[in-house]
């Protein structure tokens, strides 16, 4: 007999599972890099700039030494009471690795952990979530995974029974959403995010869409909100997010909160608070509401995304659910070492006093000023085109600009069955070697047309990819201006 | 309203999950060792000794060097220039780091790779494989994953619709099978090891299931092989291991081969071969037989669990099915880069004439003569015990022993609404602090009993285990011998 599995007989929930920023575009940027080193002459340019994800060090953005030290000691202790190591390695990071490997039952990091992540270091997220909000955490909260999206993964297998269940995303959204709901068998119950008052999230918004769903027989078991936002860049007001722990409380949703971009925030006038924070200042406990944040190691100034470390903390479900939950925890066993030990660092960097402070400090603060000046150029020079209009960055890595497409150009897209911003994206890629991901991926009000931009190529490559930009796009409309 | 989470509106198949390798009994364990250190006189044993997982470092087994030492380097490559580094690390580990950071696009171990792994560590993993079988190996077949885990998932998810689709497993079976498919819903399809041929394979056993399965309404779409066993410690014989791949090409079934064990068979008279070597010699292609084969960091001499590395190989789908493969690792981005950096590591050791081969040799073979005698060890020990027999354990990390328990032993057990292995295992615990996992989290012939035993204790402490468990023993069958 022939071999069996074609795609008309793999899980149909696999196949409408849909991931755009590593989709078609993406794909394509990888086949012209691979033409360009063989010829490089090729295309018009000399490199694939990939504005495509929230990937720092891909684009040159440095580690952090402290952190990197840290590890580089945990992964092999036998160097610790070596004398060279005090000149290669700063005391504190050889203090903190030892405090580190102190806190791993027998040291040994290359065993499986408990499956929640090692006690001691959640003991430190804990006191840091602590220290951040105000409020009392519990180690017992954490549970630590590589990286945020196992995590989302956990809670909507969780939650989604059948696609009768639904979970309101924000439109537009990271896809990691909608790829999870797709692969549970969920309906995602969308709420727009309104562009013209920069991306603002109404609670009038969110109760129109949930009676929408519940009249169409869904019900709605959690509500997802990205704050600093993904894609959109926006970051919440205090007031705003009081509506809508409210609103959660209200309506018995569990309040799914993606605060990993917490460090990224770049307005002088814009704050991060942690839903929790605002949860625990109305007064309300884990009695009044399940509520779920979800931290990675991949954002922030560290933007250690190759190290897979996250946790998500978990209040105000039962004990028996816990156990639930954390069987689906235990089933992988646990997360990697090298990511919770990263996770408890970022969590818990260099403080005042110690030997690395004033270097971290530098490190830090060179980062992240840098990604407010890129986040600005790049909002003006999107903001000069002709047809596009774009927020503010308050926050995060990305800018969503929006572009009003000529018909001629919308018409040309539809000749050749692409939507009119993949039309736009793909022809941007193939003339200048920028990669951006249409909006569609993310999701739009029908009609309007997008793009994600991320303000992560280093500071030098900027104004180059501003020339490339705006040459492209004049061309692009004295093409198909109407 | 009141948070609307309750264990009766979660997802039933989360709850229909069962993952014993981190079960009742293990929660047990962790509580007496609380117990134990707040009061060490609390029983009669001052250590819990965890027999229950294959964690070979939490019980003392050490890493080896050159791997650690090649981590190192990669996680802080700032010191790779520095002279004080040539004291302090092998010259042959600072030449492979610098050949690994060489294969990572702008040497950025802190960036989101390729969602499939580092192009440069899958050509070298190719080339392991190839070396290893004498058949082609395609880099482009690797997938790289947080272990073995997030694979079986994958595939898992991949191929289950409905519960109508079935999925044929051993039984005794590694927990992680049964689990995946409880979590998407799918039907486990037993098949009987059979305990009396030293857990032997047979082909008629497969044929038999896979027909009641057919006529129960179920479509088989993959069968599970684990090799060497989990929990039954068998080596297949390269005879068995044609007709089995027979029997999959036959019925059109995607073969998933579990080979984490691959580096761990202690007897002469075994070895290992992997399916892929036993198809292609068999003549049969990627056009022939759906094929994966699973492998891991976290087991052989290595026994790198916490870094959660590993990889799939997945051949004979067709490009179409290869594209959703791709769309699943995508949407977690990617696995940790410090595990893909081990999982090449283990697949591509030092070789004769680097510095680091005969250290490495060293601590190679040591741990695995070393297994190897524990294995025989406590075989022995099993086997002398009234009413217990204990197959050989000829690879991988474990022996599951049966036992005849009388039946005053099996009428207390219900009394206490306990399975009879659990209520034994549980004893145990209790009077000795040994952790073994009953056979009731495996899957065993009804009416049979057993335990699963890791072999994975430190050598010196052995002889305790058996003594302590020859006198429970003892005095179980005292008060319960009909």
């Amino acid at each position: 007999m022939a071999p069996q599995v074609t795609v008309d007989s793999i899980n149909p929930k696999v196949i409408e599972c849909q991931y755009a920023v590593r989709g078609e575009i993406v794909i394509l940027a990888q086949k012209l890099q691979q033409e360009i080193q063989a010829k490089p002459e090729a295309y018009p340019f000399q490199e694939i700039l990939y504005c495509n994800i929230g990937n720092p060090q891909s684009l040159g953005q440095k580690s952090v030494t402290f952190f990197r030290e840290v590890l580089a000691l945990c992964d092999h202790p036998a160097i610790l009471a070596k004398s060279e190591t005090q000149a290669l390695f700063s005391a504190d990071s050889i203090e903190r690795a030892r405090k580190i490997l102190d806190q791993i039952p027998g040291r040994a990091t290359g065993a499986y952990s408990h499956s929640q992540g090692i006690k001691g270091l959640r003991d430190t997220i804990a006191a840091a979530i602590e220290a951040r909000d105000g409020f009392p955490a519990d180690p017992n909260d954490i549970f630590m995974t590589d990286g945020a999206s196992p995590a989302v993964h956990m809670m909507m297998q969780l939650l989604i029974r059948s696609e009768k269940d639904g979970i309101l995303c924000p439109i537009p959204q990271y896809p990691l959403y909608s790829a999870s709901i797709a692969l549970h068998g969920g309906t995602l119950v969308p709420y727009y995010l309104d562009e013209a008052t920069g991306w603002g999230l109404e609670v009038s918004e969110l109760k129109k869409q949930l009676q929408e769903a519940k009249s169409n027989g869904i019900t709605v078991r959690a509500l997802v909100v990205i704050n600093p936002g993904n894609p959109t860049g926006q970051v919440l007001a205090e007031e705003n997010q009081k509506a809508i722990v409210e609103f959660c409380k209200e309506e018995g949703l569990v309040l799914l909160a993606d605060e990993v971009y917490q460090e990224n925030v770049y307005v002088p006038e814009k704050k991060f608070h942690s839903f929790k924070k605002v949860a625990r200042s109305m007064g309300y406990s884990e009695k009044d509401i399940h509520l779920v944040s979800f931290q990675s190691v991949s954002k922030g100034y560290y933007g250690e995304c190759g190290k897979r470390g996250g946790y998500m903390e978990v209040t105000g479900f039962g004990a028996d659910v816990r156990e639930h939950i954390y069987k689906l925890a235990s089933v992988n066993l646990c997360s990697n070492i090298t990511g919770q030990i990263l996770a408890s660092l970022v969590m818990s960097p260099p403080k005042v006093g110690d030997k690395s402070y004033e270097s971290y400090i530098a490190e830090r603060d060179g980062i992240l000023s840098s990604l407010a000046r890129r986040a600005k150029t790049l909002e003006d020079a999107f903001n000069k085109l002709e047809g596009i209009t774009c927020n503010k960055a308050e926050g995060a890595m990305y800018l969503f600009p929006r572009i009003n497409l000529p018909k001629k150009a919308i018409k040309a897209a539809e000749e050749v069955k692409t939507a009119p911003d993949l039309f736009y994206c793909r022809r941007l890629l193939n003339e200048t070697g920028i990669v951006f991901v249409p909006g569609s991926g993310f999701g739009q009000v029908p009609g309007t047309w997008h793009f994600r931009c991320t303000i992560l190529p280093q500071e030098e490559k900027i104004p180059a990819i501003v020339t490339r930009l705006t040459d492209f796009h004049k061309r692009f409309m004295d093409e198909f201006r109407d």
